[in-house]
């Protein structure tokens, strides 16, 4: 068990590691726009592919490293929007939501192309139709692997129901009732820090599910299609941050703005003001 | 959808309300403590349980009507420590947690029980043997809730995978990708605030359940074992939020207060000091 002042390091480590991992993803978002932009060969497609992988796999292992000595920040931290942290499975995203990004493209490129079609249309700012060119087989290996990433999902859920659980079980909960001192002790801290260490080993299952989800994917699509699937996924994670902040700051930002300024009155406030 | 301004004043009604709830919680401890001292009644003992039952499902009306205009946040309560946040489920605890006090009740006098006839002792601190003369009937009436409860949890959990999946879908993450700009725009914005909306139902979905529970059980046993499973209970909910909130103190505070009387050199603080 970390000490005190370790714990306030770790939570900084943590957050710096995020923010570090963020900035990589804007470094990442540039590259693949670019390789997308102009057209690069297979072979170099292929190197971003594998160095963005495998960036996503350190990534995991700085968080496995931080969260077996500091855990429950990640289940709902301080650098999220409350959105963000409603959409968080395991201390991430849903890996089978990898495979939701697919067919988002799929399906939006689709229509964009029947609506060319339809409207004899080929206009210059059509979206590129790289994974509406998805095969059938590579589309039956998505599916399969979407039946099987839920599975897992599952299974880490159902684990982590019964770790949830097992805090209302002894010694915690008969301590609980047993005394009306609201001090913990050493047998419910002892209890509450293997909790903990039992939730950051769940995280790591899941970081594994989601680097492991992530490799199949570009192992089932083409280099090109992998760059786009890349570049979709990493923009949603970028743009529901932002997003989610931007609504909280709408929220609460002007209000507070406004109760600072005039009192109480923040039924008042106005949008256009912030 | 809620202005930005009233959003505001939403998340502190939903403070005020867990607070105010928080405080009927300590009454409520009070007059089980004291129903159990006195050995009242069946017919007060019935009368309390039922109270506070009701004052259970009042409390979640009140979230009810509160979260159907702003969710998020019960998501992850800025008012919990991460140690809480970490142990939600559907902004609250997992119904079958409340099946587990009750085996934690069992087993603990069980053992007291065992212990007390081994060492021939009749010591003044006997913790009072309710939940242990639980009858085999009852016994299996609340094996057999805790298997639906767990079910409808499932089915529950399910629901909300299924929507945190769809924000990566058509057309949040279309929109993230089809532009450089971080602007959500009427459509995006239109999708959150429905993926909130649709997170409300599933809260309120998953606090009927709670409630339902909690009747259901007092419905198996007797008027005194429910207070004292209600005590049980109550005592764990308040115990937790206390001890999640002494443990990020103890890990954050001291670090903090050392960090701003000493500059960075929080490695050194001292947990005495606090």
């Amino acid at each position: 068990m970390a000490t005190s002042s370790s714990s306030y390091e770790i939570e900084q480590l943590q957050k710096g590691c995020y923010y570090e991992w963020m900035g990589l993803q804007a470094k990442h978002i540039a590259n693949l726009k670019e390789a997308l932009m102009s057209q690069q060969s297979y072979e170099n497609d292929h190197k971003l592919v594998g160095v963005i992988v495998n960036d996503f796999q350190k990534y995991a292992e700085k968080r496995r490293e931080l969260s077996h000595r500091s855990c429950s920040s990640y289940f709902a931290p301080s650098w999220n929007s409350s959105l963000e942290n409603g959409l968080l499975w395991m201390g991430g995203c849903r890996p089978s939501s990898f495979i939701r990004v697919i067919y988002a493209l799929c399906g939006s490129q689709i229509e964009t192309q029947i609506s060319q079609y339809l409207h004899k249309i080929d206009g210059n700012e059509k979206v590129d139709g790289l994974m509406s060119e998805l095969t059938a087989t590579q589309l039956a290996k998505i599916n399969e692997l979407h039946i099987k990433v839920i599975e897992k999902e599952d299974k880490i859920s159902k684990k982590s129901a019964s770790m949830q659980e097992d805090v209302a079980d002894m010694p915690i909960a008969v301590t609980a009732y047993a005394k009306d001192l609201v001090e913990a002790g050493v047998v419910v801290e002892d209890a509450l820090d293997k909790h903990e260490e039992g939730m950051a080993v769940l995280m790591e299952e899941a970081d594994k599910l989601r680097v492991e989800t992530l490799r199949k994917i570009v192992e089932v699509v083409t280099p090109v299609q992998a760059a786009e699937f890349l570049l979709a996924g990493k923009r949603l994670h970028v743009s529901l941050h932002e997003w989610g902040r931007v609504r909280e700051e709408r929220r609460f930002g002007c209000a507070r703005a406004d109760a600072v300024a005039g009192g109480a009155g923040a039924g008042t406030s106005n949008k256009t003001t912030c």
